[in-house]
């Protein structure tokens, strides 16, 4: 080389995996991949490499103006899920720390199903959350031999609570055999799927068999109690998991019952492509869940979170001296376990599901009883609490939430960015926005938005794929700006009022 | 040595460990020990052995006429406790498997206070007894310290489930957090002492510091229950370990209580020489043992295991296929917490510990209720129940779950004693003879016997120790044969009749 002269030196690095190809090809296919590249030449990569993010962005980016730190927070999120996953492979998913760090392991969780398919059912095209769906779906056979292992039969299936290829890798009983209502929000997300795309042919080439080994599970899982005249689901852990072997969680019995009657749903509407119930399980089906029973707080609307809640100390997170949070660092388990407070409100959780089937009233006298009894010692708590102190008009509270997610790791909060950074939160921190301050939701097969604006920003903007179509949104103090990006006309209500877009068309509703 | 002659090698061994001498000593203090073995001879050595078997059989043997297996069985375990436990020193304890098998690794469990005090109590002199009391009073500061841990304050105490050395050493937190029955059956063993023999003096030097720390837990473990209006106990684990994390369980709740009242009873009759409680203190001690709430299931007098019981789906052991017991090798451990089966019952435990507060009409019924969801999958488990079979008129019952436990190691019903004699639950057959079969008691202070004989045996006999004077009872097909071995005259009962023996006499009672 010459002296004094600067030269660009140029790599060509393929990583390539047994998981794709067969152990005695991986080194092969490695050279033709990186060999190909050189042919390429850096330049065309490199253009590749930004059209890539640059199709991301136009289709993910979130745009807020009056708020540099919000601004920053969201995009750091967004760009991290897109790092971590762009949905090539079913063969893959999402560790809650991605690939920042080594906690987790890298396995797969629930909050695939309840945080990340939302985001990447409205950030991208419908096919990249169909692979999170199919990763579940290829994994079905261990799932039932899973249940199998617990006593369930009749091809019921319980998936685990972390995995890396189907099988239970988890170690607490507590979790692995009572924390189940995994098996619920990987229903979910197939109904959240057809909802949010209206792709019903997954669910009658894949779907089904999921469901249907999921809703047999439930069915045997619920256990009639002569006491009760009602069938019950005793020992279980809910999404709150600061408590252990619980009666009747609220969340889990709710989510569960739905579960069985989604599965019945399809069922009935693929009849004969269906997965063959007989008449008697058809029937047994809808017993339970008409007699399914939920603990309430008598004089009230409040769903109880589980069988004797009321018997704890009712205290607030507030009469929690600074020294002793996170508890989770400071009090013994069975202190945790008996005290009312909470590390993420499952009741809450059930409602944000299924939102549509509540009042608002109802959303706010349950939000009020256990929001202020939530310590959010989960990183995928404050979201939810943020989009339904959204949905009941407390922008205040819903701000602050937000915040409390989006700069996670960026600030360091909790002095753990160390261990990796929380990925699969950051799609709750966006949901906070799409879903909380604008308040998009898929209601009864229509788009429905309901927005507000923090009083610090001067507008945000971002767009959604609804129905393989692309929609933007763009909310500032003046109202609502409604654009259609797509190839059809788009129906959708703000608020109580209908409206209708033709493609290319853009609507300005002002808001009171 | 000269060919063709038999010689006899003799060997003389000292044991010697740091517990009793400094690690400097330990060598030294082995060496002078067994030097003065030498010098006295083997001769003598052996006839000290023989006299100190001679004198323990005195006090400690029964005598079953008419069944060759049981007497075996019987004398198998005895033989097993005191080569396990002789009381010399009160820094050692009972392991359940004693020196037979590594299982456990030689720790103490509350199966000592359960099982082993009323054994030693009523076949050795009381100085043997107060050994094991005081190995928990030299551990007082530990189990202090182990409740701060867990939140505790102002000298409450938790002692451990498993110990060495006073620290808890066992490492699931449903045992060790939540199996805190153990307090209560360490503050029952010095109650039991005090009746037994008399000895107050005990409690006035040690046991009341032991029973104040005690009560002061159970005091701070109970919460007021705002929905109840009534002290609850969540998150327990009772000596049914098939339920984990449970509200309000009954045998715990009663245990609790009763621990406060007798710590108070003490308290108040040590007046100034007892823990000096604070008019504030014995205030809330009142109000919290006034105010326990009990779960019942109404409309009999079954006392229920814990809140919720009643949801399980009620089936018998009896129901159980051969082919899944025991359950805890066939289960996973959720679908053991929600099913109704019981390791052993604790309603059972609590009647048996204050039989005299209850008719024999509540203990029939409760029995009835819990004797055929029990698996008995603890060895400690039949004993109790062959007791109680014999208190309510179960001739059959009571004598099928005695064999079931007394030969358990002789015939290895389980396969398992390669791992170990079950050394704690043999003190628990003795139970069922003494406890069972002879029906002896301590009711208010006084010795009271209620004999049956089972169709088998012809007669059976064994010596007692009472206020510490020995009682010779002989039960055959023909009555009761009661013997005053003491120096003073002695007052019994026999069912509702009550007697009076002078020293050294013996009384003949027909029975009906």
């Amino acid at each position: 080389m010459e002296k004094g002269k600067t030269y660009t030196i140029k790599k060509y690095v393929s990583v390539t995996s047994s998981i794709n190809h067969s152990h005695f090809n991986t080194v092969a296919a490695s050279i033709t991949n990186v060999t190909a590249a050189y042919v390429r030449g850096f330049d065309a990569l490199h253009e590749e490499h930004v059209a890539a993010w640059k199709a991301i962005w136009a289709n993910a980016d979130v745009v807020i103006k009056g708020d540099q730190a919000a601004q920053q927070a969201i995009r750091f999120n967004i760009f991290h899920l897109y790092q971590t996953y762009t949905g090539k492979n079913p063969k893959l998913n999402i560790g809650p720390k991605g690939f920042t760090g080594e906690k987790y392991g890298g396995a797969t969780y629930w909050d695939t199903e309840a945080y990340c398919i939302p985001f990447y059912l409205k950030t991208a095209p419908s096919k990249i959350a169909r692979q999170l769906l199919k990763y579940r779906y290829f994994q079905l056979d261990k799932a039932i031999e899973n249940a199998e292992k617990l006593g369930f039969t009749d091809g019921a299936a319980l998936y685990p609570m972390v995995t890396m290829n189907g099988e239970e890798c988890h170690n607490e009983w507590e979790i692995t055999f009572e924390e189940i209502h995994r098996n619920g929000a990987i229903a979910f997300a197939i109904y959240n799927y057809v909802r949010h795309t209206g792709d019903f042919d997954y669910v009658s080439k894949y779907g089904i068999h999921v469901l249907t080994a999921i809703a047999r599970f439930w069915v045997q899982r619920f256990n009639w109690s002569e006491d009760k005249k009602k069938f019950v689901m005793l020992g279980v852990t809910g999404p709150n998991e600061y408590e252990n072997n619980i009666n009747n969680n609220w969340y889990t019995n709710f989510l569960a019952r739905w579960c069985i009657q989604y599965a019945l749903e399809c069922n009935d509407r693929l009849e004969k492509n269906g997965v063959s119930l007989t008449a008697k399980e058809r029937e047994q089906w809808i017993h339970v869940t008409d007699n399914v029973y939920f603990p309430l707080l008598e004089g009230t609307n409040v769903y109880l979170q589980q069988d004797g809640f009321m018997d704890k100390v009712m205290l607030n997170a507030a009469d929690l001296p600074d020294s002793e949070r996170p508890i989770n660092q400071h009090w013994s388990w069975d202190r945790i376990l008996r005290s009312v407070f909470i590390k993420q409100a499952d009741v809450l959780q059930g409602i944000y599901l299924f939102e549509d089937r509540f009042s608002e009233d109802e959303i706010r006298e349950n939000f009020n009883f256990y929001e202020p009894k939530t310590v959010h010692e989960s990183s995928l708590s404050p979201c939810i609490h943020s989009i339904l102190a959204a949905r009941i008009g407390d922008e205040e509270c819903a701000y602050a939430l937000y915040l409390r997610t989006s700069r996670l790791d960026l600030d360091d909060y909790n002095h753990e960015v160390s261990e990796g950074l929380h990925i699969t939160s950051m799609a709750g921190t966006w949901m906070s926005i799409v879903e909380g301050m604008a308040g998009v939701r898929v209601i009864d097969g229509n788009l429905s938005i309901r927005p507000m604006i923090p009083t610090k920003w001067n507008s945000y903007s971002f767009q959604i794929f609804f129905k393989e179509q692309p929609v933007h949104i763009h909310v500032s103090t003046k109202g609502l700006e409604m654009t259609n990006l797509g190839a059809d006309s788009l129906d959708f209500s703000v608020i109580d009022n209908k409206y209708t877009l033709a493609a290319g068309e853009k609507q300005m509703i002002t808001l009171h």
